[in-house]
């Protein structure tokens, strides 16, 4: 199943390109000085073939899930927040939600692999497990159970482009989930773990270096492949990582545009381009997470997130903060005039 | 006049600004972690005086002047833009049109030293003159001017705070005033015409460094005095920078936030904090304008542009694009529970 969803990701037709850049030329203003309002209205052309594309239908898929790695001492926070704030997507209190409610956004929570039971109406029921093993011990669950949470991904998304949304974002709650982020992140790069492992929550220093340590034995333990996404996924990986790996997926096998969020959403986005290169171009850059190798997996993309908002919360929260502005660039496209019908002359 | 309205502008309460950060750090998130959403709140709540900020009632007052400089073959527009344009502003063909429909703000534009005449229903008509005068052989204008301008900008923005605006913004159009607004950032902050001096509406490197050149020669024949706003702004300035400089302070007066846009209104900004420097607190960044010596205005003016669009347009069109962003930090305040209200622990 995962093949002939990769199999269905294209790159962007390179005529609706051409021809999208062609009327931003042509719009009243110099050449060029709408900046990144411009590439997004070229790329989001090109996704729709359309010069009228429509960022205006924004869906947030949200997965939540838990780590076994948390028994290192690896977050600030007890890990029933996770279960916690999967109830709060639901209620509107959480930090995506505020923002996704300021852009008309929908939020689409998901319990990939809560170790607990969630008590609430609305939280969509996709649970492969009660959050993964612990990373140093073992690998964080298997092969099989990775690819599944991919597809639940796939799925997911394949759903909201159905219900007819025409721009999405993916964001993850899982207490200590910048710990397996940051593992991938070191395996893929290769640079040590302590070039891409943060405070995540607020740890200090001292636990910072820690944390590094943890990311380190890790790795050297379960010795994953660089050049496999769900090998990677699968030993030191987590279940809405891969779950937000199969959403990149998903959007991009279904022609809908989809905004990449902070650093644990941008690994994920990572894999993604792995298992299918074309992926990239269906990627939307949002805010300069401060989380330390945010902007290492930002390069690794060739992404430049516009945001620089120093927000470090996860939940698809930056993501969500693009919608009005890739929203903007379509305006640009449908309000504006060119120089031929305004009636002067093209500088 | 001037003088009582500076009077009226008053540093935040600092009550406020503490109060405010109080409830941000008790939402149910990491302390910190929703970075510059964080900021805007606590800024809003601190000028509107409530825990529950509004940014919903958006305004922009465009500028529209024209430039006796442009003799010296300093810009690749004619001049006849700046007026078509301006009619543009009412017609809603313009980039800063486009963002501030998609941002449900009202854009008011204003005639204060168009070379022409506008022939239109909708420009407001603020006429002080048909374009500064050429600042390589002599001052723009008068002192008498540049205060009539002034006191435009704030009665403006006065009239907006009066009409229950919550946000404004301020932009300007005027072929060639890269070329004033560089002097002045030259003469405030002593660096080489060089080093403040850009492309403007894309001129090729030749014409940059003649552009340079004749900034250097505004600056060496009119001798501004940098500790003196409003001697820059008849010296070596122009109208629509001036009355930027008044909407500055006409919102810091009437306590409303105002959104500063890129270079040029960068520079408005730097003025009024001159006259009066409790301005800076109603001040919101937008836009890391891609026209040379705008990030040398921000940190002069203590503002980190959240936004990097590769923008360089004017207008206001970066301000506009905040307006959503600002209101997501007051969605942050009023959406978001406490982790009291939650029963969760604080982390």
């Amino acid at each position: 199943m995962l093949k002939e969803t990769l199999q269905k990701i294209v790159p962007l037709d390179q005529a609706w390109r051409a021809k999208a850049r062609q009327r931003c030329d042509q719009l009243i203003k110099p050449v060029g000085s709408l900046g990144k309002l411009e590439t997004y209205y070229i790329q989001l052309s090109a996704i729709q073939q359309t010069l009228a594309p429509r960022a205006d239908r924004r869906a947030v898929v949200v997965f939540s899930g838990d780590h076994g790695v948390i028994a290192e001492d690896v977050a600030v926070c007890p890990q029933t927040v996770t279960l916690q704030q999967t109830e709060n997507f639901v209620r509107g209190y959480t930090g995506v939600c505020a923002i996704a409610k300021q852009a008309g956004a929908k939020v689409f929570p998901v319990d990939i692999a809560v170790n607990g039971e969630v008590a609430i109406e609305g939280v969509i029921d996709k649970k492969i497990a009660y959050g993964s093993n612990n990373i140093v011990t073992g690998p964080a669950m298997t092969r099989q159970q990775a690819l599944t949470a991919v597809q639940i991904g796939i799925d997911m998304a394949s759903q909201i482009a159905a219900d007819g949304y025409n721009i999405m974002a993916t964001g993850e709650m899982g207490i200590c989930n910048t710990t397996p982020s940051a593992a991938i992140l070191a395996v893929l790069t290769g640079l040590d773990p302590a070039e891409v492992t943060g405070m995540g929550a607020n740890l200090d220093d001292v636990r910072v270096r820690h944390k590094i340590e943890v990311v380190r034995t890790a790795i050297d333990l379960n010795k994953p492949d660089k050049t496999d996404a769900i090998d990677m996924l699968s030993k030191i990986g987590g279940y809405e990582i891969a779950a937000m790996t199969g959403a990149f997926l998903g959007a991009a096998a279904n022609g809908v545009a989809i905004v990449v969020d902070g650093f644990i959403a941008t690994v994920s986005a990572l894999l993604a381009v792995q298992l299918a290169p074309a992926v990239k171009d269906y990627l939307i850059p949002s805010h300069k997470s401060n989380e330390k190798g945010a902007m290492i997996a930002s390069q690794l993309l060739g992404l430049e997130p516009p945001l620089d908002m120093n927000m470090r919360l996860g939940e698809g929260s930056g993501a969500a903060l693009m919608f009005n502005i890739v929203d903007a660039a379509c305006y640009m496209g449908k309000e504006m005039i060119t120089f031929d019908e305004a009636g002067i002359g093209v500088v």
